[in-house]
């Protein structure tokens, strides 16, 4: 059984890359899979799962539980025993056996018992922001406005990395191979990276 | 004409993956022949120019000229000139039209305007002590000695990226691809390299 994990900044279109390498490779893919699954085992709300994974922060204090007003340490909770469903539910997809590819939820640390090939997307920011723009159809937000909202992302997705790795985000020597976008297709980037680990793997 | 260039950390293996991909693709590979000319072009000596450029610090002042010891003023006067020279030779290897491949010397910054193929090539510490130790037959350093030289010649690296550009040295936003080298053979990697740099321009 093969696993490869991409971890990715927002805006690259790293889940673009990682959706079509999977289906070069013929390998069951997992993304907002892994969120609807935490949200049915914890019996939550997914949009609820999904905001409280991704954002999680002290600024995001009270947040709203359905329809009351929690507090911090309520908050801490439910947001440490959501990562630690999240980290059962990529465990039971390894656990299948097959050959997958999983994107985002820090599968690179949770499964590194597995020794999955990890990669890494990124692109410079006004390649993420053009990005952002041309999936934002019908909104009409500004670059600069955008720009923070990637950030803020993509610290989001560092911390809580921080929160279950010893490594940092994004840092190259936690993953395989990095790509960056900025400027390239993502449909020839995503068959040069199936290349890539097909070769690699020729030890 | 198709550049590409290929910076790396120390013990990484970066130079060994650059020399095979150069000679998987068919194209000319430049390395040491670079110090070799600058040295030509200033009449100096392949060591001290060599030295200078990778070793060049505060707290190497003041460094021996020849038989005669020289002052902070001359070694940064020296170094200036180095550098220059250094973007001249990089700049006529560009000009030849020749496809090539340049190890080294911030080729990625200094080329720019020709939209090279940009790879960085890294490892985990362990990973690079342990190449150092494989490579240094007859000595016997211990790994803490090692590491401390790893990493010295590594800032110098990152100090000199930075007179010469705008991007931080190492990060992945400035090259096209990061390989991470760590527990891998770098003749497989090399192959799996020259494939991604075939598809990649498939756009």
């Amino acid at each position: 059984m093969k696993i490869i994990t991409v971890s990715r900044e927002f805006g690259s279109g790293g889940r673009e890359l990682g959706k079509r390498l999977a289906d070069i490779l013929g390998y069951d893919y997992y993304d907002r899979e892994i969120i609807a699954s935490i949200a049915a085992n914890k019996g939550m709300d997914k949009d609820f799962v999904e905001n409280s994974l991704e954002n999680f922060s002290w600024k995001s204090i009270p947040l709203t539980y359905g329809r009351s007003f929690i507090g911090a340490e309520a908050v801490y909770s439910i947001h440490a025993e959501l990562l630690a469903e999240q980290n059962n539910v990529v465990k039971e997809i390894a656990k299948k056996g097959r050959d997958c590819l999983i994107v985002g939820r820090n599968a690179n640390s949770i499964l590194a018992d597995y020794n999955p090939f990890n990669i890494f997307v990124c692109a410079d920011m006004e390649a993420r922001v053009k990005r952002c723009k041309a999936h934002e159809k019908g909104t009409d937000r500004n670059p600069d406005d955008l720009e923070r909202s990637i950030r803020k992302i993509d610290k989001n997705r560092a911390r809580t990395y921080a929160m279950v790795s010893d490594g940092n985000w994004g840092d190259p020597r936690c993953y395989n191979l990095t790509v960056n976008t900025s400027g390239k297709s993502i449909k020839a980037l995503a068959q040069a990276t199936a290349e890539f680990y097909k070769f690699q793997m020729d030890m």
